[in-house]
């Protein structure tokens, strides 16, 4: 399995006229070999060359597992690691760098020549990682289902006087329970007028009623991420609750209408934006629709209307369209779809419609 | 207050004839503005040039408080945020690039022509940040007695058959009590076996008598980071624990005994390292002693054979030897040194002597 999928990264790599890679994202690294390491501030990379094995340059403080799919050149704090990967790298030859490898290994490299030019090739692993699968979109479809579970245990934590702190630092426990590892970003808790700010974090603030109360959250398990928003009412909903969790909950079911091979990332974008405009509320959708997901919560190929390449079956993204009231509240409906031969299907079953608690 | 750090970063980048540059890092721009955003993938990027005030360029999800010490220029997430770098940069000089500026945004900026040249220039700002001011200092104190106040509570987690795991669970809630915003790091717990591998990750391993119990734990407190380790023992230590735990005390605080203003950073290393060294462990100690620590819980600068500049007053860095013996047992005693102006203020004060539970 993993061979294979390095076989595709040198045929991505190839069509840009590439034939050697740096891979540093640590998820990339998993996907590629199996060894998943997060090394911090010290250096971790993984080599591709035409013909060797994969090499990945890993500090001794870490250890891959003994079936990775790889070499290992490993080197302690005071070691150099750029001179393994120079020795590695054919001078010759340009080099693909991934999308995260930092300036302080980047530009020493540059300086050192280790490569006949660095050129920004991370769409070669990307792209092989956005096409998932039949293990991985189990893998997904179990993390999803588990993110449905955990939704209504999250719900019962809901009552008067809670704080978003303390309802969000129940969260992992019940995760966990459900067979999780943990989360897979940290967990959004909203009451309110936070819930206007799409990336709030849980705070002291009580619940009211009458508040909104927002949970964007995800688990990891397996190794594969989950992420799904829901926007409760604690107490009755006001007529523009309603108005505005309906127009939300109208907008992701447009989006997850269109979803099909061929289509664009723009357009479905385009077709919950839509459904937003109409009802007057487009200026307070502030963000793109969606982004994919995989090993790692946010992977990239967003879904915005910036993005006009056509989805593929096997790819996975959120559609989480949202409308945002700054001083008043926000609602947000987000589910995991996934690209079928002939639609998507949708990871989430959590219902969509409002629900009022208390 | 923000002003004067910019000033400096802007002489330390003239000592390296460099006018402008490109900081990224999110904790050096919450230092030199106060603004603290994590941006995820999306592009964040504080553009420091002469005369103008420094400008932040900055995802429209995200907001600078009101008082944020720089100017903003927002980008949605169909804009192109490079695009504003471009024209806040002088392209006919070069810039200074932060250690973590990612390859996605570097090379893009590289291809563009936004400067002429792009040279790493972390240290003017890693400078800056490694000489904690008054405020600083007294910020760093209280998140290390809060640490201190915290492992006594942590100690009674400890009885037979608990998981690392259910331990670490519950780690985040007493330092919440204790009026710490949460973890500065994902802390270690291990026992027994696990603890010979620095880094482990808290398991379902249970306790078992005659472990070892490792906890290597911070929690960040007013923006800053604490970082301590002790290792206890669930019942009566073997005579091997025992001289262990003594030479990892000893090493501790050979190292904390040199600490003074002119003393290399190398040779607070070799303290640590002779002592476990002449009791014949030596090859078990496979780390670096100590990193620099305020903001971030790893700042530039370690404590290591490789790094000969000699300390200096107002330098906050971790003396944390270790020995780890495969299969068997592991023990790290971590404490966080201030350097004053004739020696260094120990910020923990946790006892270091063995300490049997149960």
């Amino acid at each position: 399995m993993h061979e294979q999928r390095v076989d595709t990264v040198r045929r991505n790599l190839a069509r840009r006229d590439l034939e050697q890679m740096l891979v540093c994202d640590p998820r990339s690294i998993q996907y590629l070999t199996g060894a998943y390491v997060e090394p911090g501030e010290r250096f971790l990379g993984l080599v591709i060359t035409p013909d060797a094995e994969p090499t990945l340059v890993l500090n001794a403080l870490f250890t891959a597992p003994g079936d990775a799919a790889c070499a290992v050149r490993a080197f302690t704090d005071t070691d150099d690691p750029l001179a393994l990967v120079e020795e590695l790298c054919n001078a010759d030859a340009p080099l693909g760098c991934d999308k995260n490898l930092p300036a302080r290994f980047l530009l020493p490299l540059m300086e050192r020549g280790a490569a006949a030019g660095f050129v920004l090739a991370s769409d070669a692993v990307d792209d092989a990682r956005a096409h998932k699968d039949a293990a991985e979109q189990d893998f997904m479809r179990a993390a999803s289902a588990t993110n449905d579970a955990a939704m209504g245990r999250f719900r019962q934590l809901v009552r008067e006087g809670v704080t978003e702190a303390d309802v969000a630092g129940q969260l992992e426990g019940i995760y966990r329970e459900l067979g999780a590892q943990g989360h897979s970003f940290t967990p959004i808790v909203s009451f309110g007028a936070n819930a206007a700010d799409p990336h709030h974090e849980p705070d002291d603030t009580p619940l009211a009623p009458g508040d909104v109360v927002l949970f964007d959250v995800g688990c990891r398990q397996d190794e594969y991420c989950s992420d799904m928003t829901r926007t409760f009412v604690f107490g009755e909903p006001t007529p523009k609750q309603r108005e505005v969790h309906d127009t939300v909950r109208r907008a992701n079911e447009a989006a997850r209408a269109l979803v099909a091979p061929g289509v664009r990332f723009c357009d479905i974008d385009a077709a919950a934006r839509n459904v937003i405009d109409e009802a007057g509320y487009g200026p307070y959708f502030t963000h793109r629709l969606g982004h994919q997901i995989g090993l790692d919560v946010h992977e990239p190929g967003d879904v915005s209307s910036a993005h006009d390449a056509p989805v593929e079956a096997g790819m996975i993204f959120s559609i989480e369209p949202g409308i945002y009231l700054p001083g008043e509240f926000g609602v947000r409906i987000e589910d995991l779809v996934l690209v079928t031969e002939d639609g998507c299907e949708v990871l989430n079953s959590y219902p969509r419609e409002i629900d009022t608690i208390g």
